[in-house]
This record gives structure tokens, C-alpha cells and sequence, in this order.
């Protein structure tokens, strides 16, 4: 396709996706089309010769659109937000468009020094010191595999420089609460420690991590002769955002000198705000941090920020240096391809450059207040009308409902909840995940979308009601 | 940014974006700023108030571009080529605009199934048997790391469902050739094998594995009471595009009962022409393989091809299954978060499915060939010119060349061959990376940017010749 080319389909392609943002809330939110659908509707082998464009521009709203799950709809309330803000999305599109590599330096400075600045500007705006460094990752599961792996390297004095794990005299331990993100113990399995080597600390009433449980947890395993490696604690657990003490728990992992590894994916951003960062208070003991503004904060996925005390010990673990990546400038400059899994990097920093530049500071701030305004009149709402219940403290944007008619519990009660919510989801009206708590299932009500106002909470309440109890009006 | 705003934006982007495409020849192919330049061109602080969207778009002619090396631009003979076709940069960015994630299947059920349906697709370009399914990855070096944990698991039986590696009775090894591609060692490295179990086989003299080689250290780490568990061998290495021998290798891995994981990250794209296909004849007997559409085939990048004939192994290795993940669907469809390292995915299949359609396979293989016959032009015209010399077989489209005057040898020759290098990179005039060929540096010449046609070749060997003798007219 030729520039010309381009640009007229890319006009068509720029209308077709302003009209698809402009129109998404009358899509219904969850897709409806049976598993194999989609595929059935695609030739099962490819074009021999080139196919008219019209014709693949057209398959977007044919078959792409109707199996999707709309996750910029004002009625999306499952998982969590996934933002992409269009000003981050034109961003994205610079960088796609540009298509550079960021290799080394030399292979293309902006991209390296933009990310540079970028996750500095980030630093500054989540209040957090200049003792920490940044960089862009894909996910958070990908920075916690990161985190752990160096973890394991700085404890086991760089055994990957010998015989690895292999040749440890001790093993290592991994410690994360109970409450942790499913990509915390998938990285611990990954990087080699085995299931039998993490340990899923307790939790107490409001399913953060229990310090003096962890405390018990590591003088345990260091009297039995292994080696406390590696803590995740949590800001903004997965299910219902549950916040680690990270203070208390900094202090102990410091003790016996074991990494600390903050998992923020979600809740990170909101330590824009000042009057939320007493929920990671005692951060800077961490040793890394994660958060993904590719979540709550607009940045177009994917774009997770991993910051770093110590970037001496990542570049470490990280580093390759084969003769054809060497440059002149090797010296004096960052090579991000030693800060991370991939060679091969895209310029993501643009997308978070221009987000922040066309919303401000200010306007990223109002919007995250609003979801937070949004939260608490819900849990409002749902505790002042019972049979429903607001099963967890809710400090951010998630609220966990359960509707307890009276004489439902246990596996009937489970019955109940999975039922009302697979029938809003199936009405395409609202997206709500269920997860489970304790043993129970629960819903829970993820607000943060950037279309989402008030009165979509408003309506989804009245959805939620109507679903539970076909007696409400 | 509200719809509207992003159209007209989004229109100018893409209008920027054009003539960058088609003037991208004007440029000097790598960038001449120095360390720094770019970083302090930025506010060091992010901005309270949104700033005007003009100085955002502008900001992107006055400092990304200068600090940029054009990978775009038909004299770009480094690294590899990094071929955004447009076609494929609106597949991507149709992704973008639409930023739906594959949580699961549920989570947007078109964005699995046309990632089954065009990593199936490429299947049958590569002539690869349906043993073979495929799944999206950002990059060869994490898809190689993906191959590293699975044959670790299934050579230890699940290690990690136990003690992890440390649990292990003897060590696990891994194999490759020594000149595969760092990302190997890395991955390697990462999954806790330890370097001392890292073995860098012989090469023969057109620096390919040798087979001889492999089975004589497999067969002695087995006899020392080591475990062989995984052998990587390369389609096509970064330096120089040798071919190590899969169907002999895979023989010896098959009776030392490890894994075999192919990297054809670059040379895979050409697998789509029948008649390269003897360049990994035997490829059936490996259990892995990785190829990047997003490097000469022409997706945008990242857009790495992992392929595998054992799904459950991978599955199995990778699988995290959380309440608040689990969906009515997953007994009967895909979840991709199983077949890798991040939960999150973005829908990459677009970039893929719209360049194959546009494109149609005819069109890729016309471009691939002339590509190939360029690097034949240039090799016959290198050969013909003492004293420069081509250093390897040419079977793709990298020449490996060295001008060798007489009388220079060893380091003085080192300096003239890095110093012609370097004058040209500096000139703006084209872009090449050197690299180490035993201890001498030669320098490669990549070819294969959509852009570079016969004559842009022709120039090239001018300013070649001119580089390294100024007496040349």
C-alpha cells in the first residue's frame, strides 16, 4: 500500500473508528456470538492475490464488530477499566506509523529518551522520590516475571552466572498474599522457584496481606534452612482491591534482606492523587513497583511502567551485548533492551507522552476523581437497600455486591449470583465479572471507564436490582 | 479527546504520517543526535493543564523525528528490515482505536478467533503440516523463553508443580548453536538453567551447528549424569543468516528425548517461498518454533509467530486460571492467556489478517524474491571487486561483506573496516551494522525494507566503495 493509499484509507479508517466510539454504547456490551462464530465467517485459507481493501475495511463492522466485548462502552463494568484514551490512541498510531525499533539507542534516540522523560513525568505525578527509575513493559505479569527473576538473581548472588538454581545450596522463597494476582504465581512458576517455594501469606478481615503472618512465614522457612527471596504485596488487589500494608511489610522483607515488589497494575494510578497515596504509604522500601496506565489512566494497551531502585541489578539480569547491537554510544546512553524480557521494543512512550500533554495533570486527576465519586454512591446505594450487601471496604473504583435474599446461601445463594449476572451480561445492557470470595461467589462492579458518568451507574444499579428481583419495577 | 476532535486529529495524523512514508527517503537514515539532545529538548515536569493538540502533532516533526533512525527508508541496511507495511499499520491501528483485550475468550471472542484463523493461515503459506498450532507473541526472545520453560517442565515432569528446579536431581542443559541469537542465551538464562548449562555447539565453516558437535556434548553431559532437555536451532542467524541443519539436529534431540525449538525469527518470512524451504527441511521434527512476521514479511511490529505441536504442554505451563477470569466459554474455546507470559493481549491478529488479504500471498512472494535477487545482485557484484570480499553463503538477504586491502590484517583492519562503517552511518546516506565474524568485524547488509528497490542497491555499492577508498570516483 502506498503512502496515497494510506492516506485515503486511513481517513476511512480514522471515520469508521470515530464513529465506533461515537456509537459504541448502543453496541450490546459482552459479545454475543457462540464460540467458533467469527472463525467460521473466515475463509480458511488465505487470499493467493491481493483483495480489494473496501473489502477488508467493510469485514471490521461485519465480523470484527460483532464479536466483540466493547470494553469502551459506558457499560463496561467487568475486569477492570481499559482505557484508551484517544489523544494515547493517536499516540499509538504515531509510533505504529513511524514503525522504528527500539533496539539500542543509536537504532532511534527519541524512542529511549521520550520513555526517559515519560516515565519521569509519571514518577513525578504518582508523588514518588528520585531514587526510582522507569521503564515501559507490556503487562504487569511481564514486570512481576521481571521483578522475580531478579529477585532470584540478587539473592542467590547471580547464580545464573554458575550452575542457576540448580546449584543453590538453599531454595528460594516467594511470598505473596493470598489475594495476589493470578500473574504473581505464574511468575514465580516461571522463573523457577516451584509451587512448593510460594507461599500465600493470610489475610485478614479486609483481604490484605497479614504482616505478622508474613513475619511467622519468612522466621519459619529461615529456621528450616531455606531462603526468604522475594515479597509481592499488592496495592489494589484484582478481586476487590484489597490494599497490602506495604509499611509494615517493607520493614520485614527488609529484615531478611528479600526483595520487595509492589504490584499496583490497576490501583497505581490513582497515586496521582494525593489524598490516595496513604494506600501504598511506605513505598519507597519497596525495590520495584509496577502499575499499568493502559488501565485506569487512558494510556492505549499496552503500556505497563515498571520502576526500579537498583537498575544496576536489572541491566545485570537483562543484559545481552552481541556484537551486532553494539554502538558507538553503548557508553553514555540507555539501552532498554537490558531492561526488560524483549529485544525488540515499539515506542510506547508516545502514547503515554500524549495523553498526559492533552489531558494535563489536572485533567487525568478530575476524571479518576469522578470514578471514585461514582463508587462510593454506589456502595451507598447497595448498603442502604437491603437484601444487597457491599461485601468489601471500597477505596477505589470497585465495588463487590452480593444480593442475599432472605433463606439463600451457600451453593443456592452462588446459584442465584452467577444467575442475575450472566442475565445482565447476556442482555448486552452492562459487563460485570463475578469472582469469588472465600468460597461464595460475588459481583464485582469495576467503575472507571473514561465514558462512564453518573448516571450510568445510576442505570446499571437499576439493571442489577431488576436482574436479582424481577419484582422490582 | 471526544470523538469528533479525534476524527479531524486523527485525519492530520494521518496526513502527517503519509508524507512521512513518502518522503522518508530524504532523511538521514540514522539519527545524528547526540546523547541527551532529545531528553532536553522535553519539559523535565509534566504539564497541569492540557496542552493544545497542535503543539502535540508538531512536537513530532520538530523532535521525534530528528532523533529517529528511519527503518522505513529504502537505505536502511541494518539490524534486520522492520517492514510496517501501511496496510498492516491500519490493521494495528484499527486495534488500537477498538481497544478491546483478550482477557479470555468472553473478553472479545474475535480477537481469538482471528488469531486462530491467520496464524493458521500462515501455517499453510510455510507449508508447515496441521500438526502446528500458532499463537501471537511480542517477540522471538520472549516466544524462545516460552520454548525454554515448557521443555524445562516437561524434562523434569512439572518441576515447577513441586520444588522448581532446585528440586531437580541432575541439571538440565540447553543447547545452541554459538552463533544464535542472544535472545537465546538470555532466555536461557532467565528460566534459571544457569550458564554453566548453557552449551554453545561448534559451527562448521559456514557457521552452522554441527551436528557431530551436538550429539558428542549431548551424549557427554548425559554420560556425566546432566539431563539434555532443550536444543535451539537457528533458520537463518542474526549475523550472518547460516542455516543449522534441523533435520539432523532434530534426530539427535529426539533420541536424547529433548525439546527442539526452531528460531527463524528473520528467516521464517521466507519459508512462504517454496523454494527456500530446504532451509529447514526437517522442521516437522521440532517441538516449537518461532518466526517474526514483523520483521521482512512486513507485519508492524510486535508481531512474533510461535508455533507448537503440543498445545498442552504449553497450556499446562503457562495456565492461570482465577475466579475472576473464569467465563461460561472456557470449556470449549481458546484462552491465548494460557499459550503465553502476559495475561493482557492486544488484538494483533488485525495487523497480520489485513497485510495477508491486501497483499494476497502473490504479493508477499514477489517482494521476498526481489529482495533475494538484490542480495544476489550485490553479492556477485562484492565478489567481483577484490579486494572485497563476501564473507558467508548468501542464502537470504544478508551479505556479509569486508574490504581488505592489502597489507591490513587484525586490528588495523578492524579499525578500517568499523571506520568506513561508522563514516557512511554518519553521512545519513545509509544505515548498516557491523558485527564480530570470529574476531574480525565485517559489516552486514541487510536488504529488504519495502522501500528498497534495485537501484537503491546500486547506490549502496557506490557509497560502499567510496567509504572504504576515497580514490574511487
Amino acid at each position: 500500500m502506498n503512502p496515497e493509499e494510506f492516506r485515503r484509507r486511513g481517513h476511512e479508517l480514522i471515520d469508521w473508528i470515530a464513529d465506533y466510539r461515537a456509537r459504541v454504547a448502543e453496541y450490546p456490551v459482552m459479545a454475543r456470538t457462540a464460540p467458533g462464530e467469527i472463525r467460521r465467517r473466515i475463509p480458511p485459507s488465505p487470499p493467493e492475490a491481493p483483495e480489494p481493501f473496501d473489502g477488508v475495511l467493510r469485514d471490521l463492522e461485519g465480523i470484527v464488530v460483532p464479536g466483540l466485548s466493547h470494553w469502551a462502552h459506558p457499560m463496561f463494568f467487568g475486569y477492570f477499566p481499559s482505557n484508551g484514551e484517544l489523544s494515547s490512541v493517536l499516540g499509538d498510531y504515531a509510533s505504529t506509523g513511524l514503525g522504528v525499533l527500539g533496539l539500542a539507542w543509536q537504532s532511534s534516540p527519541a524512542l529511549t529518551e521520550i520513555e526517559e522523560v515519560v516515565t519521569d513525568w509519571l514518577r513525578q505525578m504518582l508523588g514518588l522520590s528520585n531514587a526510582w527509575s522507569g521503564v515501559i513493559q507490556d503487562t504487569a505479569g511481564t514486570s512481576t516475571l521481571v521483578a522475580l527473576c531478579c529477585a532470584r538473581e540478587k539473592t542467590s548472588r547471580y547464580s545464573f552466572t554458575r550452575g542457576g538454581l540448580h546449584g543453590e545450596a538453599a531454595p528460594l522463597v516467594v511470598y505473596a498474599s493470598s489475594h495476589s494476582h493470578s500473574s504473581v504465581e505464574k511468575a514465580a512458576l516461571l522463573a523457577g522457584f516451584g509451587r512448593e517455594h510460594v507461599r500465600l501469606v493470610p489475610h485478614d478481615g479486609e483481604l490484605a496481606m497479614r504482616p505478622d503472618a508474613l513475619e511467622t512465614a519468612m522466621a519459619a522457612d529461615a529456621a528450616a534452612g531455606l531462603r526468604p527471596c522475594a515479597v509481592v504485596a499488592t496495592t489494589g488487589t484484582t478481586a476487590t482491591t484489597a490494599l497490602d500494608p506495604i509499611g509494615p511489610i517493607a520493614r520485614i522483607a527488609s529484615r531478611h534482606e528479600a526483595w520487595l515488589h509492589v504490584d499496583a497494575a490497576m490501583a497505581g494510578s490513582a497515586m496521582i492523587l494525593p489524598e490516595c497515596r496513604w494506600m501504598w504509604d511506605g513505598i519507597e522500601g519497596a525495590q520495584s513497583l509496577v502499575l499499568n496506565p493502559h488501565k485506569w489512566l487512558g494510556a492505549a494497551f499496552d503500556c505497563s511502567v515498571y520502576y526500579v531502585r537498583e537498575p544496576d541489578v536489572l541491566i545485570r539480569v537483562m543484559s545481552t551485548n552481541p556484537s551486532y547491537l553494539k554502538t558507538p554510544a553503548d557508553a553514555v546512553v540507555k539501552n532498554f533492551r537490558d531492561w526488560g524480557l524483549p529485544l525488540g521494543r515499539r515506542f510506547r512512550a508516545l502514547k503515554l507522552w500524549f495523553l498526559i500533554r492533552e489531558q494535563g495533570v489536572s485533567g487525568l486527576k478530575a476524571r479518576l476523581r469522578r470514578d471514585l465519586e461514582n463508587a462510593r454512591w454506589l456502595a451507598d446505594a447497595v448498603r442502604a437497600t437491603p437484601p444487597w450487601r457491599v461485601l468489601c471496604p471500597v477505596p477505589l473504583q470497585t465495588v463487590c455486591v452480593r444480593h442475599e435474599p432472605e433463606g439463600l446461601s451457600g451453593e443456592a445463594l452462588d446459584h442465584h449470583t452467577l444467575a442475575w449476572c450472566d442475565r445482565i451480561n447476556r442482555s448486552g445492557q452492562a459487563y460485570l465479572t463475578p469472582a469469588l470470595l472465600g468460597e461464595r461467589w460475588m459481583v464485582r462492579v469495576s467503575i472507571g471507564a473514561i465514558a462512564t458518568e453518573r448516571h450510568h451507574v445510576e442505570a446499571l444499579w437499576r439493571i442489577l436490582q431488576r436482574a436479582a428481583d424481577p419484582s422490582v419495577p
